[in-house]
């Protein structure tokens, strides 16, 4: 009955925010070509919103004729049990499959505790996340000099090469201090690094970006003025990636990469040590 | 032989920025009281370097006499086969448990395509979240009041409380175009709204805050000021409870609870839309 073109309902479910279940059913769901519509249902936990929740789920799957798929991360007993019994849905039961072996292996049993993001509000690890974003959006642009010995990681590159997203990202996701700073048409008439960069060259990372994708980038910020000209990007972006080299500092291409894929590159080669924890 | 106490290491294994196995990994893991080391290993996309994690983490249970636990999101066949059949950890095959359930419901294969996160940096829903932070960016601190018609949602409460963060993690990972704004004492003063807010209420969501962590934050910042002293910091919350109250804006207080809790609850209030896509 189920045809691949068809669109499939997916319900993500949690007790909690739901943003593992989604998080990792879309990873799943990634894996196959098909359209599907996405219901994320956030804070259900109790057996009262359970229960119209599974409604909600058996209704969409009959009025759509297809069997909705839901990816749950639920803790509460008593919602989980009102979701095996009665949802009609395909439910991959992300924790209780991987609970069990894991329960086998430590010789302890699990504590059903909901919700990790709360947890995580009272941690240590918490409060650096929010202090490298207070940090991160301090040293945004170059704004400050100050500090710049505290940054964990400094950007580099030309205005618009994703550095300000990227260094954010790298804040929030996983607590780093990362500094941005711009390459100028200033600093390729000197032809030379920043001076303010020099004694903290082995913590700075570049970004470069296809030229053409920075002039259109450009254009929708000041449309037709020199800094979007694509004969100006092109000389930019040249100017950096030669200064960078020179400089031996290690870049990426930001044009075809997410920041979550930049972020992880830049950990992995110059915070290695923020891969363990 | 595995003690509850020892500490076992955990190793999150990608093809691609393993954000998603270290995410749902670290879900599961919250259920256990155990303290565990965690090593997370990016980008493992070919025989070779499978080879020489196996190695890594056979190594890694020898020495510690406690078999690792191996949180794996892997596509690549080559990688998942060396991953199967050498390593003596104990392998959660994240992908693996449930792709083949999914792929007998929409009766079609999965198509082992590695690095989800790099397809995003080409779809339409990535190029909205790098224009919702720089929206966020622009809007941070009430500092410019134009274009409050295009945002999604409106922030509010004092200085310190959460509010910047929060809009920060809305615009990152939902896309959300979050302006945020302060209630300050000349709010307070003058006993009313900023009237720059007036004719967007529905869309503004309060953010309040135990006076006590407020004092101890803004003590950080400005140590004996009269902005962090703690009955000022009393003041200035009660009377921007009584304002948020009175203009009927939902709010919560951020003091025990994470960004990721507080987003998720602002999307469900003011934009329940946004959690269907």
């Amino acid at each position: 009955m189920n045809q691949p073109t068809a669109q499939h309902t997916v319900f993500f479910v949690s007790d909690g925010t739901g943003i593992t279940a989604e998080t990792f059913g879309n990873s799943i769901l990634a894996q196959f070509s098909v359209k599907a519509r996405h219901v994320r249902r956030p804070f259900v936990d109790n057996g009262e919103k359970a229960r119209q929740l599974v409604r909600e789920i058996n209704e969409t799957g009959q009025r759509e004729g297809l069997r909705p798929i839901v990816f749950a991360t639920l803790v509460n007993r008593e919602v989980l049990n009102v979701v095996r019994q009665e949802c009609q849905g395909l439910v991959l039961d992300m924790f209780g499959t991987f609970i069990a072996p894991l329960e086998d292996e430590l010789n302890i049993k699990s504590n059903h505790r909901v919700g990790r993001f709360s947890d995580i509000a009272k941690s240590q690890e918490y409060h650096d996340r929010i202090e490298a974003i207070n940090y991160s959006l301090a040293h945004d642009d170059g704004q400050s000099a100050k500090n710049l010995d505290s940054a964990d990681v400094i950007l580099v590159g030309v205005s618009r090469c994703g550095k300000t997203p990227t260094s954010l990202y790298l804040a929030m996701q996983h607590g780093i201090k990362a500094a941005n700073y711009p390459l100028i048409p200033e600093d390729f008439d000197r032809g030379a690094m920043p001076s303010l960069l020099v004694p903290h060259k082995k913590k700075c990372f570049g970004l470069t970006i296809d030229p053409e994708r920075l002039a259109q980038v450009r254009n929708e910020r000041r449309p037709g003025s020199k800094y979007a000209d694509l004969m100006n990007c092109h000389y930019e972006v040249r100017e950096a990636e030669t200064m960078m080299k020179k400089a031996g500092i290690s870049w990426l291409s930001s044009t075809h990469k997410s920041i979550e894929e930049i972020a992880t590159t830049i950990l992995r080669d110059i915070r290695p040590d923020r891969l363990m924890y």
